[in-house]
């Protein structure tokens, strides 16, 4: 039981489901319900909860309110022509008067009912759970008498299992074989005990070592384990083959990584903490958008991260993670063409600007109050995190646009959000540029310039359009490949920085980057990407973070960033207009001899193959673009071309 | 199944439980919870949810995040000094940061953690229930084969039971007999149906009769019911017996009315709605003061209104009720002088004045908006509930009063909202009153004066304290005496009307209106008193309302308050300082030969017995001050005083 520490919504207890009909002839109406439920046909009461109904021939308005404190209220209707789709609404708050006569008058905040997959009355939504595959077995190794160590090959999340238990286990579970052995120090345990079961089952856990000790006159036959995953449609899915084996290794290992860490919502690590991050989140869905294009369990998280009104405090606590947060909208409308969406949240993001801007210094900047968390990075050298931070701006600015943007996409006219973040645009030039060092400043502090210079505004101000070109190649050799200027340690920040080196068209040493760094973790003996990685660590310093030996998550989101960088900018695949009704195929070999792989889309699939004598590209839809250096060569939905180079 | 159409909140379904600790020596604890738990020990988070743990001597801290979403999360702590009470402290949201080693920065939102009477392992808050008495009979009249009608003698709310039930009943419920045998408009009723089960028992439901039809072939045996109703301390309640058997049943038949609608909340009907309304409640708080002074449910029922912020609708919806619940919460105080609870509840005043203001017009006065709802009163007369009315902004004046009052109580010094109660006053006055008519018009209705002059504004006008010495005697004989006015046919209005009266000394006429109009419902049949009540009205006429035949409540709370004009103005007892630190008793006898009572009070009661000859008055605590005519005779805590008339 381990729950995040901010504040968490609840779902609406009372909701109210309606529709309007109008029938050619009666229909019969099968109603199920999570919760309890009344029913209105045209706003008269019926008796009780019937399980039919009939709806009479004609114009005809169905209103059910269900009630459900433990799990969201939940209708499904089904009959000739009605079913509960996304076009009944819902209102969680009737704004309702009564006159003398009993009449009601007033209305409430409609919005389309959610509606998913549950799609029979076998399925209710709260019954919801990832797949499994069951009964995996491992490889055990005797370590004393009563104690054995199971090993399930790579690292792994579910249900450990015990067939025959008769007496109690002790069971130290670890990412790595140091962590399962370690009984003071794993961070997590189980004691199971039983007079005689058949199956004991415990509760789901992320390990790929199990320890376990018997207590004496103990028996138990097999160990084993049931495998949980977010079910995906390989078909569809991204993929990727090279010439070289590392590399796929990685990408393989990165896309597992992916797997294990997409869930109900996209979470941070598997081990701990299991919650959604928003900072994490945002390169979580990039990733996805490469590899299996969930878009639900993006909206999902989105969703989820932001909660309910009141804003009582920025996102996770983070103030990074709130701005990330506006741009997560606008990058999943610009992979989906999800208009629907952005009007969903549309509400949520005025109210969380809201509390931003609220927020903000008497310069218009955003500085971390003593209750808000800065984050950027973890990082291993001295940084201040206090003040107005040159990085907190940018990716203000960032969500100022996103707002315009959206604003825009809504048809919403009076917005300025447009201006704001011009002027704030101009207010981090004049304040934080250097044109000595050409260079983003850290932080004002106290009213001074900390001119202490960090990878971390410099390459924001490349990746979102602070800097221009010029600019952009003064950063990238001032900062981003200057040697000395401190190193950045965790996957999470390598994102970034490795795309901005892509920008600037170094593939080739991104590529020999990722074999360092991605291959690094590999030759450690990880089977999935780390929280953190820092190459001049040895042995079980990296299994250590947050001052205990075995903190760190070796299973980590963050940690699969080769997906996105494969395919944004290698593959070369991106949306130009939203949802790849228009796209770019610009792919790049770098020290390759050749690639092949498929890019998910929402029409399907773009799949690129090239090798150092041609390029084929074939589309499932969109109006595609190849870029073969000066050349641009349109590519046609549903029809291979092939050029030669 | 029948909720509120109005927004509702849920539980916080993660909290934090806090305490500090210096023991003398180690000390075993129980723990039992709603709820998953995690147990920290000084910030150390300890394995599994243990049912007992050992602190350890010396100074810590116990953190328990407990997390439920189906009820309250909610822990029970049992140990030889440590006990889950209201020292503890409660979260639901830490503001908190984490830095690059681990350790968590920031603080939440800390308050006393609530406590009631679940002071063992065997009563979890979820499990609550109201006391119940078991298997009251019914008189049972045959109507037909297989259909029967049974009367339980008077108005009650419970289960009913069928005995050994073979086959299939359709029951239908009434408060009164017509609406039982009428199928087609009752307001509630069930289908029962079983093989073969020795006790079958509905949900509850509020009647006095149930008729029964038997479906072809079924048997049953006894039709009981289990009478379901909130305990109280019949010692420290309220009483009152006079020489007058008439006003004696008016008492009892409130009282009970009283108890049959004071349950988890305040009610206001037990037939229908049973929920909480703000205009019913602050009412049935102020009986609640002179028969069971059930604290606890006052303050259940203040924030159960309330809810959470943000606020996005009035209290129920309708402006008046926003207005009563804040000076429901200075009345509390002033019965019971808890100031904690005005602590509490601060917050959440603020943010709704917050609301209130911000929907004011450009006057600073209160205008209902097309989604407000207007209620004043039901009236049987035309009357415009669109526009400023003056009703209204009496009530605002109260709520800014209110807010003033509480800051000050609370010792916050920056609130200016005793400037702007004294600037809308001023404004009432100027714009409302009429020095022709001696009275308050009702409204501006688009710019122009509506001069209609009804009894509401002008009540309050005295009730608030707008009105002085003369101008309330004016508003007396112009308004209130005034037999031209429209009367007012509910008893919810009744209370405010009969109060002015007796305010101006007309105990004697109130005593003969409470004959003819509380005494008229009895004559009618009640047994409980009505939602409304017009003595014009015939037959089954009493029992309509809303449309529907059998629309009226027959058990409202607010037809119960003879309870508190009785309690107030003739046994004659008012606290002058907080919590009965000093009253008042000002016996009044009316036309009465003699009359005594009781009035509960934090310390006990007040019991005043009083005659043509003579008064004597005991009190279990407080300083008392006894006025008889222009003598003022102090009354010392526990030593009976007797004067002579």
């Amino acid at each position: 039981m381990f729950p995040p520490f901010w504040k968490q919504d609840s779902h609406y207890v009372t909701v109210e489901f309606s529709h309007e009909f109008n029938l050619e002839h009666e229909e019969t109406i099968t109603i199920a319900c999570e919760g309890q439920f009344n029913l209105a046909l045209d706003g008269k009461l019926q008796f009780g909860m019937p399980k039919t109904f009939v709806v009479p021939a004609g114009k005809h308005k169905l209103n059910l309110k269900v009630w459900n404190q433990a799990t969201p209220p939940a209708l499904f209707i089904e009959g000739e022509t009605i079913h509960t789709d996304s076009t009944w609404l819902v209102t969680y708050e009737d704004k309702i008067w009564i006159d003398e006569n009993g009449i009601a008058h007033g209305s409430g905040i409609y919005v389309p009912a959610a509606s998913w997959n549950f799609d029979s009355i076998e399925t209710p939504p709260s019954q919801y759970q990832l797949e499994r595959s069951e009964c995996r077995p491992a490889c055990r190794y005797d370590i004393a008498t009563n104690a054995t160590l199971y090993d399930f090959g790579r690292e792994t999340f579910g249900y450990l299992i015990i067939k025959n238990l008769q007496g109690t286990l002790h069971i130290y579970y670890g990412e790595s074989r140091e962590e399962a052995l370690d009984k003071e120090h794993c961070e997590t345990l189980d004691v199971l005990s039983c007079p005689l079961c058949r199956d004991i089952i415990a509760t789901s856990k992320a390990f790929r070592f199990v320890y376990i000790e018997a207590e004496e006159g103990t028996t138990f036959d097999a160990v084993l384990m049931d495998y949980e995953y977010a079910p995906f449609d390989k078909e569809r899915s991204g993929s990727f083959r090279c010439s070289d084996e590392l590399l796929n290794n990685i990408w393989d290992t990165a896309a597992y990584t992916m797997d294990l860490t997409t869930r109900e919502f996209f979470m941070d690590g598997i081990k701990r903490d299991r919650w959604t991050w928003s900072g994490d989140a945002i390169q979580s869905y990039l990733m996805n958008y490469y590899l299996r294009f969930d878009t639900e369990c993006v909206k999902r998280t989105i969703r989820q991260l932001r909660g309910k009104d009141p804003v009582t405090a920025h996102i996770n606590t983070i103030m990074d993670y709130t701005f990330y947060w506006f741009k997560s909208i606008h990058d999943y409308y610009l992979y989906t063409a999800d208009l629907d969406f952005v009007r969903e949240m549309w509400p949520r993001m005025v109210t969380l600007m809201e509390y931003v801007e609220g927020r903000l210094n008497d310069d218009g900047m955003a500085e971390g109050q003593s209750d808000d968390w800065i984050f950027v990075d973890w990082v291993d050298f001295p940084m201040h995190k206090r003040g107005t931070l040159c990085f907190e701006q940018i990716l203000l600015m960032k969500a100022m646009e996103t707002m315009a943007a959206c604003a825009k996409l809504l048809g919403i006219n009076k917005s300025d959000y447009r201006v704001k973040a011009e002027e704030l645009r101009n207010k981090i030039k004049q304040t934080f540029w250097s044109y000595d060092r050409k260079a983003y400043y850290h932080a004002i502090e106290e009213g001074k310039m900390n001119q202490q210079i960090t990878k971390f505004p410099n390459m924001f101000a490349i990746l979102y359009g602070l800097a221009y070109e010029e600019e952009r190649h003064e950063i990238m050799k001032s900062v981003m490949l200057n040697p000395s200027i401190a190193p950045i340690t965790t996957p999470y920040m390598r994102f970034y920085e490795l795309e901005t080196f892509c920008i600037d068209g170094l593939q080739t040493q991104v590529l020999q980057e990722i074999r360092d760094y991605w291959g690094g973790m590999l030759h450690e003996g990880a089977t999935s990407f780390w929280e953190k990685y820092n190459p001049e660590e040895t042995g079980t310093q990296h299994l250590a973070m947050y001052g205990r030996p075995y903190g760190k998550s070796l299973c980590h989101a963050w940690g699969a960033s080769p997906i996105y960088l494969i395919g944004k900018y290698y593959l070369g695949v991106q949306p130009t207009k939203p949802g790849y009704e228009e796209y770019l195929v610009k792919p790049v070999l770098g020290d390759l001899q050749w690639m092949e792989g498929n890019v998910p889309t929402p029409f399907g699939k773009i799949h690129v193959t090239m090798n150092r004598q041609e390029v084929s590209v074939y589309s499932d839809g969109g109006k595609g673009t190849l870029i073969i250096g000066e050349k641009a060569i349109e590519i046609p939905a549903k029809q291979e071309i092939k050029i030669g180079l």
